[in-house]
């Protein structure tokens, strides 16, 4: 039996975190310790029937740590996951602050867990929700039809900015509720600013009511962070360096659930009944694909669900070699906490 | 002067039609009859300061009428275009009954204008409110880089669906708003039931807090018609019979105007700064791209505007001549009362 440390155990991850290690039947864990700031350190949060006193972060926490998970802002994993690789534990990190490290596997165990023993920096990280959304579907299509090309859009959920994200949405939805906004201009962040709502938002535009064509901060040539993460996080976890990707993220008024409408080109034919035997295959994806008896995944199908859900498979009509898909997964589930859980018990069952 | 009829007064559409038509400063018409079904004849409404009564659809209320308007559903329209087509009016048709009919011109002024004129059946057809949505665009692009393919997906607003789709989103809004739902799988459609609200609605799933990737009726091998109309329409419109074409079309809890993220191809070389050129020097498009800014165009910026706006442009990092965009439109306006009326317009003004 191991010890496995959360450090960030009182965020919107890390409270998913401790949800999924509640919900197993069984864990390798003989001692499980939960870590965050100075602010929580204190308090009691019980995981699997066994109270436990919050730890401040400091690097003893990390002394007899075989796994320490790390569910906080990038620049304390950037600090912490070495601190903790220095003191002999597997970081297992879900910042975004090693993904792209050329020494840092990026690891979704559907795909390739075995990346996960290749660690010299004794540091593993866990991929973006947006892109980890996508990447059961696409490794198992890859490994099938060789996948060449992905242009991809995203409705992405407010969970996606953490709690804060959550608390916003819900706060602008009350503010619109059963007035007639939405028929002039304007009138959405009228209804917000009327209702006392500040500007300060974790988003950059009214959510409620609306979409917002932007996730993350401003890269050159007017792309967003996200959209190039999804571009760079699917070439490292699928092992095609050259996979073409064009992404557009965009914000939509959903709590929980990322969902992704697919366009996928393939090196060899594929067809939509060979994808669903694909897909169908697989223990963590849920195929979901009628649409004459409404059946398609939606996000409110998927929250709280660990599978990723596909469904509107179609083959492109002028397209070669191409599918769309409509993909749903729980953003706080496996795109967070569960991929995170999976990859630390690879850690400690391959040894 | 001539004569103005519009069926379908009454509606979502038609009511938008009457707005447009009281906000220009000056209109070719000196006399505007308002029609609808026997269940609004004898209303009063009014139109340019002159109160008018709501005439019951027969043939004689064509007579004397140089442009009928239809914003009817399809069935009304399949019938009575060609009574009043006969009784020698020009029938303007905001339905989908005749769009793909070869002998009916299918038109968005900025693109295909002298198409009006060619009419054998007296009829002339409005596009689908989503493949408008980026026509004024797609068209301006298209003249200066010579389009060969598009992958959409869309975020489609609830009045797509006429008034009955604004008053279930207002609804169901109410129904989940203050509610920590969201958390679990089926918590949106609980709570819709536990406030009462029929599972008869509009959309094929719950709306609030969710997207839905369906929209329109099933059409073969898992395509949506709203699908279908966009890659045939398109290729219609701009006059590229082989254009290619992939729509993903999915229904967002948006009141008013569809949103689109676009992957354009083109045959010639094309870069960002070229395609602002062009989308700026056209009239009926806003530019809004400067994501440092803060600057991109989001539908509730749109709501009321008779512009597309165009935003988030960049040149796709893995595709040669391809541009990403993120397109709005109010389609209630340009996707729908304003193009017709400026059909309308054409047609008396070019003779
Ligand atoms: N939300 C998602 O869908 C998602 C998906 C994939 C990855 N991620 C990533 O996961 C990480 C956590 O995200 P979240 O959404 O859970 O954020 P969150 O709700 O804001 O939680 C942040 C956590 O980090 C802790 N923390 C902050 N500063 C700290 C410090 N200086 N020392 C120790 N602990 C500190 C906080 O503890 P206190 O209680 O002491 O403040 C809290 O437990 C981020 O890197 C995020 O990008 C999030
Ligand atoms: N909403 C959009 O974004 C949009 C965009 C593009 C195109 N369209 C198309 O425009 C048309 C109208 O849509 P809408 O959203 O305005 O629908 P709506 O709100 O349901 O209005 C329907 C209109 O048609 C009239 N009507 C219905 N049956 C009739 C009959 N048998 N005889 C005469 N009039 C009849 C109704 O009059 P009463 O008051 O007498 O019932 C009402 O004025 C549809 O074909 C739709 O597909 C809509």
């Amino acid at each position: 039996m191991s010890t496995l440390a959360i450090v960030g155990a009182t965020g919107a991850v890390g409270t998913t975190m401790i949800d999924i290690i509640d919900s197993r039947e069984s864990v390798p864990w003989s001692e499980i310790r939960l870590v965050a700031s100075a602010r929580s350190a204190g308090k009691k949060l019980t995981v699997r029937g066994r109270e436990q006193t919050v730890l401040e972060l400091k690097p003893e926490v990390f002394d007899g740590v075989d796994v320490a998970l790390f569910d906080v802002p990038d620049e304390v994993s950037a600090e912490w996951a070495p601190i903790a690789a220095a003191r002999g534990a597997v970081a297992v990190d879900n910042s975004g602050a090693f993904r792209m490290d050329p020494d840092v596997p990026l690891v979704v165990p559907e795909v390739n867990a075995a990346e996960t023993a290749n660690r010299p920096k004794g540091i593993i990280a866990n991929p973006n929700c947006t892109t980890l959304s996508m990447m059961a579907a696409m490794g198992a299509l890859h490994r099938a039809f060789e996948l060449k090309a992905l242009v991809v859009a995203s409705y992405q959920a407010a969970s996606g900015a953490g709690q804060a994200g959550v608390d916003r949405l819900y706060a602008e939805l009350s503010a619109v509720a059963g007035q007639p906004v939405g028929v002039r201009a304007g009138d959405v962040a009228g209804a917000l600013s009327a209702a006392g709502l500040s500007a300060d938002s974790p988003f950059p535009a009214p959510l409620a009511l609306n979409v917002v064509p932007w996730a993350g901060s401003v890269k050159d040539d007017g792309w967003s962070s996200e959209e190039l993460k999804v571009r760079n996080e699917s070439r490292k976890i699928l092992g095609i360096p050259d996979l073409k990707v064009s992404a557009t993220c965009v914000r939509v008024p959903v709590v929980t659930t990322h969902a992704l409408a697919v366009h996928a080109t393939f090196g060899s034919e594929v067809s939509v009944d060979k994808a669903r035997a694909v897909l169908a295959a697989q223990p963590s994806i849920v195929l979901r694909d009628d649409p004459a008896a409404g059946r398609w995944p939606t996000p409110a199908d998927v929250v709280g669900e660990d599978p990723t859900w596909v469904g509107r498979i179609r083959q492109a009509l002028d397209f070669p070699n191409t599918l769309e898909l409509f993909v749903c997964g729980d953003n706080l589930r496996k795109g967070a906490a569960l991929n995170t859980y999976e990859i630390a018990e690879t850690v400690v069952t391959s040894g």
